[in-house]
């Protein structure tokens, strides 16, 4: 899969960290699964007693804190990935489509109810 | 923040699929974080009763599995940062930058300690 | 720790369920921190695209399948715990002087902050 | 539903603890659901980088540090369940009937594929 620059940068970067840190024996798919539970545990923590309007409306360093997270959780992600040679934003974009069929605007609409109850 | 052609165009079909359905008002940062958290435990059970070697050489329809999720978590990340401006793989790369200060290779090479109990 | 008689009798259904269809050798307290992190994404499913109030409403079908999850994390808590020897009921009671302390009433009266912002 | 003694005090423990800290508003279903995810989490970060027998061996500040945590995730499983008055335990117990149904001896001993595979 033909990956943008940015992404192969990131790639880079995550292979050099671990490389460099001798920690690539750690970072098996099994335990990368588990670091990225975690990671996205901490985006969870900052939501977890807000209203869905203090939710909303992040700032300072509430936003910074989810913006260091949502790096967390993209460099696991990247990782993962990059063990099966899976690009994240492929896989999106194609999930996407299969989203888009299984969930048919004109039975879902405005309803929140998962496909099975369909 | 500038983002590739690739990541713009996931972004613009997530905004298309939520709008065409009328889900907007259901993807609030509290409830997209949720959702986050519930995709990446599809990507744990995949690999929770395998051993290590089994999830290192996952293959077929397990592969395809794991493609998929991959893809969804993708999808709400990226939904997740869209609600703020926030540009995942900048975000993570900018980590990158954190995390090589956080461990230094001379402190933590071969070891896989927490960063606080250094 | 002297248990009472209703966990004793799960941990005995749980140690047998596991033996007799020889899932001991699956069930390692990594294995099953996995397996529990699955379940209670099944419960957070449940809640992640409803308000406040329609989660509290909670009734029918819903709250049957509340119930089924709570029962499915209670089942892998206890499992992890056993492999330790610990009794999550205990542990609960003893965590809860510990959160006493952290959390005077004094200070955190009312808001919600984390304990370590105070 | 009967509930044995030492859970009656824990779930009147909770109760108090809440109440004397007017934290009953942020403790809805929905909120309890993501705190009881974050918890888990820090049980998961126990295991993630270990092997399955260093996980197996978990001792000294390691082996507390998982009380501790057990204990956070029974607490916010009795909170939830509280809402609704629910028993974990009992729930537990009943949840064991249906998956040894769901899950035949004969047909899964030794396999670890998932009850919707068979």
């Amino acid at each position: 899969m033909s990956k943008n620059i940015k992404m192969k940068s990131l790639i880079e970067d995550i292979r050099k960290f671990a490389k460099q840190r001798d920690w690539e024996k750690f970072h098996t798919p099994k335990n990368l699964a588990m670091a990225l539970s975690v990671e996205v545990a901490e985006i969870v923590e900052i939501f977890q007693w807000l209203t869905q309007e203090e939710g909303i409306r992040l700032s300072g360093d509430k936003l910074q804190d989810l913006t260091n997270e949502i790096g967390d959780v993209m460099i696991y992600l990247t990782a993962l990935s990059d063990k099966f040679g899976i690009d994240p934003i492929e896989a999106a974009k194609k999930k996407m489509i299969i989203n888009d069929k299984k969930y048919p605007v004109e039975l879902v609409k405005g309803k929140s109810k998962k496909y099975s109850e369909y």
